[in-house]
């Protein structure tokens, strides 16, 4: 998902390159189109449709790795929206083909499945005037329902395209998912080698943020293993539990640059087995990200030697007569860096749209499905769905779907689609 | 279950007040019974099905609070073994009733059938030897399965009490528990103010180790809550997984007396919800024990005050713009302090027949069964169950059932029932 404490980083150090953006004919040619403006009219005809779906989708859960349940829904959404052409590939994508006439590459567009929220999490929406509030509502369910709207938006003015379009529901990109979903559209599935452009919508925002860059992360589980024992009768012996909370409050203290952006994340902690036993394993999920590969791999060089540090300092401590505290830091996730040239005719033609709906293009980099095609040359963006919202990953998560902020973000997204993939 | 070290540091502080006991009469009678040497024989004999009957139940789970399926299986062998009156109780307690003579008062003695383990936890019993190795096989698989042994053994030798006994498999003993099997049986159970002894028997060990004393211990759930956010997007926010690595170093530096003997320990820890998301919860369970209440409470005030310096810690090194981390200590444990004197009855007679079998008694506190019955001033004592072991609450538990050591242990503990029960 697109962060925008990383684009107000990176615009600072972008800025200087990009020059006033030409017009670009694609993209005038789309506005002016008067299929396009029916296919906005439409937009903001069918909005409360698009509020409907967004809850519907909301209130299915979609933990990471058990996106089935809602990849169903979604696919049988599509359906209902017009596409005809609709399946769930091997690896869970839901993917609609909307066939164009057959003289562009083809393109494809995509918001994922997947929530970071665990099964059992209440995803119920609760609604208070125009603001829905649920887990997962903006991140990235707003944009799976947006995807249906164009669908229907593009039927409804009778839009025809130079190239086919992917309409595309992806599993696995928060958290363990480790990008997943797109590693197979763009490395394995039957689309491999064939997807010329790429777009992510994610997640909600007004529809300015053009995410050019993909931030590179790489994720750890780290494990500390001892000899285990009993609370009271081996008190005195090493323990993973007190290396892992040496460890975590040392990583809390390392020095990372805050520009270029580069942070760290203890996300999920376990282990041990009961109160009155010293645990014979304790462990944390580590996420370390950086705007550039250089810090990235300073603060992962750093990571692994204080976690290193905290196992000698246990055994330094307490007794290893029974054994030693040992530490085990595994790579379980590894988003590759990417970049969009700010000239490449993508950048250029999502710039052109914005402006013409009156905003101000902001670039900016993040960690998002668009990082994987990024990395291998393939021109993607990651764009917002349209509308406001917040505290996405937090329970707290909420989207406001008032109108004209909610229509103006899906018109700059349709827009790009539409003169990207050459709107006749 | 009885720890060592407990009793190493405790024999010194009251081995000043244990003069050379003198001969107990009961315990003579005891001994020198034709029925009481007939069931010894007996014990010796029915060896390898007291090994069979110790995987057998080891090898059914039986995670706190989930004993139900080793007590249904515990319930039918004490039926196969020859007690007719057997019942689970509503808090999920096994109990066998062998009628006396009914001229003494109701004797119980007891093994506890849960483990430390949670389910899933492989509890398949790998045999080298006369070694077995499984989790819970000594702690506390081994005494339930000599329960069955002693009660086959009274029938064979065709042995009547004055007291009624009752044969007891109760639920509860580890961890969080927290005693829920015993403290239903004399606190609100059918046999609430009846029984007037109880024998713990728990765990392993040669047969010479009396606990006499039951060891304080407060049981504490920590959570430390926050505003969560996003991995990247929200980097520098509080993080409750950081105030709770910060607790978990101050709590392993904190300072308790070896003597009284004064221990902490983190035993289970959790939360977050993704590795690229800031938890809003982050939590570990944590045992404090102390052999003298005014330590316990000491360390407990100390704990508490290390808790709250953590979270105010986080709050001031961290923004805290989304909202703070707080902090809840949360009792979730409490077992009562316990002391049978050293000049009680049940003892002397239990010495005495320690010694009678040629074994030095050694004098020991812990935290078990018995801290219940001693804390209402309940004669109770807890005793091994025979035979050597280590490693109890790993994963590397094992056990030794060479012979002599295992029927010494059992004899001891069956001559110990038999006498304060009143062999006739």
């Amino acid at each position: 998902m697109l962060t925008k404490t990383a684009r107000d980083a990176f615009i600072a150090l972008i800025l200087g390159s990009v020059a006033a953006l030409a017009q670009v004919p694609a993209a005038t040619r789309t506005l002016t189109n008067p299929k396009f403006q029916a296919a906005e009219d439409f937009i903001a005809a069918d909005h409360d449709r698009l509020v409907r779906e967004i809850i519907q989708l909301t209130e299915i859960e979609a933990p990471p790795f058990k996106e089935e349940k809602r990849a169903k829904a979604f696919a049988e959404m599509l359906r209902q929206s017009g596409l005809s052409d609709v399946d769930i590939d091997a690896e869970g994508n839901v993917i609609g083909v909307r066939k164009g006439i057959g003289t562009g590459p083809l393109i494809a567009i995509a918001a994922h499945l997947d929530t970071v929220f665990p099964e059992g999490t209440n995803v119920k929406v609760r609604r208070e005037g125009t603001k829905l509030r649920a887990p997962g509502v903006g991140d990235d369910s707003r944009a799976l329902a947006v995807l249906l709207a164009i669908v229907r938006a593009l039927d409804a003015a009778k839009i025809q395209t130079a190239s086919d379009i992917l309409f595309i529901g992806n599993v696995g990109e928060e958290g363990p998912g480790d990008l997943r979903g797109v590693k197979y559209l763009f490395q394995k599935g039957p689309y491999k080698d064939k997807i010329k452009m790429f777009i992510s919508l994610d997640p909600y925002g007004p529809g300015n943020d053009i995410t050019v860059g993909g931030i590179g992360s790489k994720r750890f589980k780290v494990t500390f293993k001892g000899p285990g024992g009993h609370s009271f009768g081996s008190f005195g012996l090493v323990s993973p539990a007190y290396a892992l909370g040496n460890g975590i409050a040392k990583l809390s203290r390392m020095p990372v640059p805050s520009r270029p952006k580069t942070t760290f994340n203890v996300g999920v902690i376990g282990g041990g087995t009961s109160v009155n036993s010293i645990p014979f394993e304790s462990w944390m999920d580590v996420d370390i990200r950086s705007e550039t590969k250089e810090e990235l791999n300073k603060a992962v060089e750093t990571f692994t030697k204080l976690m290193r540090e905290a196992a000698e300092e246990e055994n330094r401590t307490r007794s290893t007569s029974q054994g030693k505290v040992e530490v085990e830091v595994k790579l379980i996730g590894d988003r590759p860096f990417g970049q969009i040239a700010m000239s490449a005719p993508i950048v250029q033609t999502a710039a052109s749209i914005v402006e013409g709906l009156g905003m101000t293009p902001a670039y900016g980099v993040s960690s998002t499905d668009s990082n994987i095609p990024m990395s291998m040359g393939i021109p993607a963006l990651t764009l917002e769905s349209g509308g406001m919202g917040g505290r996405n990953h937090t329970l707290d998560e909420w989207i406001d779907v008032e109108k004209p902020t909610s229509v103006r973000g899906i018109n700059a997204s349709m827009g790009i689609l539409l003169a990207l993939a050459g709107l006749q």
